[in-house]
């Protein structure tokens, strides 16, 4: 299926087309660009990480490899002088997030960070809403909860609606503002 | 070749063969286990960035990539909730580091990650030699050279020489607290 606001070169102009049919990593990697373009905050997505198998040196080309589950966070980097260590996760169920989107070792990256004293969350895709929950709730909800996602009702209350914008396309960093940075408001 | 201190098993008993034949990344990397390991800081090396061309999704086999030149520095994390950003280079010339080794959005990297309030620098392997050189003392020097290559002389005065060692096997967060954390000690 194509969505004409992604094909249509003027849909930036185009604000009922805005983004759509771009993915959540898209919209987060444009968003990044533009904080480092106005200088905001210098934050990357992770390479995916890939075992090479076989590699034919002479022409620089990999013929095998193949996907490793990455072991942290896909994006990180710094705002404020603040170490940020986030991901962003998409999921179709309209009542829940599924907790088997977080990797084990990705919610033991998340303790660490926020233990020395860095800002971690997921960016949650959820009935077309994005929400940036932190991972101290995060964590919190999974130690103390058997259950195997976290309610949509959970996400709306304590996750902080980030609004799609066009430049930049989900303005994370405001609700970051808003949210960890307070005092300095 | 071989080294005898890489394939002996028990290579970690014989202090004179320590590490030898193992790369700098290889240092590194086991360094950064070692800090996890113990809750000292939580840096990691990114995945090196592969275009991916062609995939076999059924076996999960990438069939066709090639690698990027990265856009930033190999390491980065957190320590004492600072950002960390660096990245290690080898030279084979003994009297001078060639700054073609630093590509410029490398540079420029390292330029926002101080004017954001981060820690950058270069752990630069030479004569055998591993020394930590703060990030605004490269960019200075750049700034105001025409040199195309950093004397040995100027990182020996200037870098802060790490010491080679088992577990970790290069101690550069000890250097770090010399330099970075001086008020806090």
């Amino acid at each position: 299926m194509l969505y004409p606001g992604y094909i249509n070169k003027d849909y930036k102009k185009n604000i009922n087309y805005k983004n759509r049919g771009m993915k959540l990593e898209g919209l987060i990697n444009q968003t990044n660009e533009y904080y480092i373009e106005k200088d905001i905050a210098i934050i990357y997505k992770k390479p995916t990480p890939i075992v090479v198998c076989n590699v034919d040196y002479k022409k620089g080309l990999i013929k095998e490899g193949y996907y490793k589950i990455p072991s942290t966070l896909d994006y990180n980097g710094i705002y404020k002088g603040k170490y940020i260590d986030f991901d962003a996760k998409e999921t179709m169920n309209k009542t829940a997030f599924p907790l088997s989107n977080i990797h084990d070792h990705q919610l033991l990256h998340m303790k660490r960070i926020i233990n020395h004293g860095g800002i971690s969350f997921l960016i949650i895709k959820i009935n077309s809403l994005y929400y940036l929950l932190d991972g101290k709730i995060i964590i919190d909800f999974i130690e103390n909860n058997k259950r195997k996602s976290i309610p949509y009702e959970f996400i709306k209350n304590k996750g902080l609606l980030i609004k799609e914008g066009i430049r930049p396309a989900l303005d994370y960093i405001k609700v970051i503002d808003d949210y960890y940075f307070k005092e300095e408001l």
